[in-house]
């Protein structure tokens, strides 16, 4: 097999799992994000540190965010909406899974491309219907792959990468969130 | 009651509420995003239209994101992680929520901070232990709220943000998610 390259550093991660079976504790990470209401139902959130291999940690860039709502649900569209955040959120996890499941099993990756498209019956958050859901009614993705590989394994890529998705699992089963005033 | 102005049009949402309550139809939004990948765990995600009250609609302003992986974990950490954009929705999410119920009650704000912690155990996406799983363990957010209110009119607006948070829902009960290749 020729050796590829998707750019994944699959030698570093296979002996990261080696590490964290026998140290646990290391493998406790903690993200973080900051917002501040910028009026309306805009805010601007931030993340920088994280919590990770037993110590703070801290991304190479600061970076902010805008959400607010669109112009159609009578705000002024000054960022993506909180919702769409979790669409990017699936996206990159699925792709990052295909380069890494890829380099893994040898396959040469040309491109990725993917859409996600998240059904979403509004009637929830305004309260019209108290039996339509707030989040979304269901989400799609749909990938577009050019590779060294047949379609099976591109499909195959694709199955694995969802089978060790953080972001898949934290949409499709459900997660303990407790929000309190300081 | 004095006049509050926290900047949303909560009248406005009102009359879409009771105008959506007999058009199901115009309800229906369709949230999208499109990601590429750029070599190792490093995508590219764009977010512009949407569809929603019957017909597509644009952002004013379309907006790129980089995900990717940080440098602990063999990646080159060009953007944040694709899990940490679902902290971002989350805490945008319920801040709107917050200034929108604010707006409906009368309460006026003077500023909402919140920070969010997801914690997260690296071990189910390494494949180190299959009985941890790939997602977050927990989710906290914790709101610094200043109004003109007591504290239990704040914990009421924080509660009732919840109760109506599309991200909310989306990360405490599961949702159908279809992954497929073109």
């Amino acid at each position: 097999m020729t050796t590829v390259a998707n750019g994944v550093n699959v030698q570093a991660l296979l002996e990261a799992r080696e590490v964290l079976k026998d140290a646990p504790e290391a493998a406790q990470f903690t993200w973080r994000a900051s917002a501040k209401w910028q009026g309306g139902v805009h805010s601007r959130i931030k993340v920088q540190s994280f919590f990770g291999l037993g110590e703070g940690q801290i991304h190479k860039t600061g970076r902010a965010f805008e959400a607010d709502h669109p112009e159609v649900l009578a705000a002024e569209d000054n960022g993506i909406t909180p919702i769409e955040y979790l669409l990017i959120g699936l996206t990159s996890c699925l792709t990052a899974g295909v380069a890494s499941v890829a380099q893994n099993r040898g396959i040469q990756l040309r491109s990725v491309e993917s859409t996600v498209e998240g059904a979403h019956d509004i009637r929830g958050i305004l309260g019209a219907d108290s039996d339509v859901r707030n989040g979304f009614n269901d989400i799609r993705v749909t990938f577009t792959i050019d590779a060294d590989a047949s379609r099976q394994e591109i499909e195959a890529l694709v199955a694995q990468s969802q089978k060790r998705s953080a972001v898949f699992d934290a949409l499709t089963n459900p997660t303990n969130v407790t929000v309190e005033v300081a």
